[in-house]
């Protein structure tokens, strides 16, 4: 026999109510959006690449928020302590040193790049002899160069190289225009791991990377970094359309009082 | 006595759980994202600037799901069929005919900027000789111009000159590069309205208007458009800080495949 339980009833309706919500707090304020976590799908973006550039070292972004924004990632911890990389929701961190670590939930984030990452196209690609060729056959396959990507690419690594930064203090003397010529670079042979990264379209102009922009970190967790140079086998290229970008810039007196003058592009399209 | 009714808890539960949360649709998906909209501080965005100026004059966004993202906005109606101007959740187009009316809830839009509206700086100036003389007023109080911000102006106006746009039929020749020079112009004298808009940083690029952007509806929502130029007594300058952008693209073939080459700016800084 079935007994209706108005107590019970309170509390299912309270579950319905709150599933598939996650609190989202805006870095930096006591502002709060709530997001549909799983259906979100969205291009979430920490500060400007303009700034970054321009020595906006320091952020207020916390590795357990940009969590919240996304299962990939890429970008720098604060003082450059580290390029970023997500994975599957795991956050990494690898420093001047080489090494690779997972990250705490406080760390602070100066610049970051992140989706919730669903499969929306995948190809496999038997043998690349470079990144360019990589991006030709990626170029390829996009729909349109008028929206966002995101990617995940599993490969097995006959060469990488992969670019760092080098730690900074204050005063910061040199932007990215000087740093990124001049960064640490990582190289290893015969092992496997994930690219994980972002396509802007050109329009994207100084807010971001525009084209290509590929962070890696190898299955075993012992390497990764900025994507400068490879040549891989059994490439496994999966994609995720985005049709809607947001970005939130820092709200630090360095930020708001910043003149940013020096332009820095990858260009690797 | 009080008795402990379990069906009113409840009900005052669900309540509670649903209060301050909206569910946002967004445009032209079956996606969903639950924003508590008080408490927002988003500038929204839909489409980008660069694609309306070359030709992109069917959206998918209608006035209903705009009204979702913001209490104020600017932009255009599909076909460019009128100006669109909210003010304090209402949304008005103003036609080439000089007309304006109140918008229905499925009229389609192709672009428009949108936030919800708080007041966090105001205030007020006796007289201004143009439009420049007033950015020139309000540059001084803006405490960076590395920010987003939207305003609200009241006041009266002794000339208020405002541009409207002329319907496009398909195939559409020109961009806005050639319309908005030879835009429609319509002028008022002595009456009270309210100017609605925008300030983005210059590194916003070809995505939005750098600078200044105010649209502008009178008391008596009989004359509305795109400010041009205007003398005003007894303005109330209303500010509101924004540190978070988000814009949504198109999914149109003409947006996906459109070749963006034409810029155009209004140089309002």
């Amino acid at each position: 026999m079935k007994v209706f339980n108005p107590f019970l009833t309170a509390l299912v309706l309270l579950i319905a109510c709150n599933q598939n919500q996650h609190s989202v707090p805006v870095a930096g304020s006591t502002e709060e959006t709530i997001v549909e976590k799983e259906k979100s799908d969205v291009f979430y973006h920490y500060s400007i690449w303009y700034a970054f550039v321009n020595k906006i070292f320091e952020g207020e972004l916390t590795a357990k928020e940009l969590k919240e924004r996304g299962d990939i990632a890429l970008g720098s911890y604060n003082l450059l302590d580290g390029e970023l990389i997500m994975l599957d929701g795991v956050l990494f961190k690898a420093t001047e040193d080489g090494k690779v670590t997972r990250v705490k939930d406080d760390d602070k984030i100066v610049y970051a790049n992140a989706a919730f990452f669903d499969v929306e196209q995948s190809f496999e690609i038997k043998e690349v002899d470079n990144y360019k060729s990589l991006r030709e056959k990626i170029n390829e396959q996009l729909p349109s160069k008028n929206i966002f990507y995101a990617f995940k690419i599993h490969g097995d690594f006959k060469k990488m190289k992969c670019g760092g930064l080098n730690k900074q203090d204050k005063p910061f003397e040199d932007g990215l225009d000087v740093l990124i010529p001049n960064r640490p670079v990582f190289e290893r042979e015969n092992f496997s791991g994930t690219m994980v990264g972002f396509f802007c379209p050109e329009f994207i102009g100084n807010i971001n990377v525009a084209a290509y922009h590929l962070h890696f970190v190898s299955d075993d967790e012992t390497f990764a970094g900025h994507v400068m140079e490879f040549e891989a086998e059994n490439l496994k290229v999966e994609m995720d359309y985005i049709y809607e970008y947001q970005f939130a810039v820092p709200r630090s007196p360095e930020y708001l009082n910043g003149n940013f003058e020096n332009e820095f592009q990858y260009k690797k399209k």
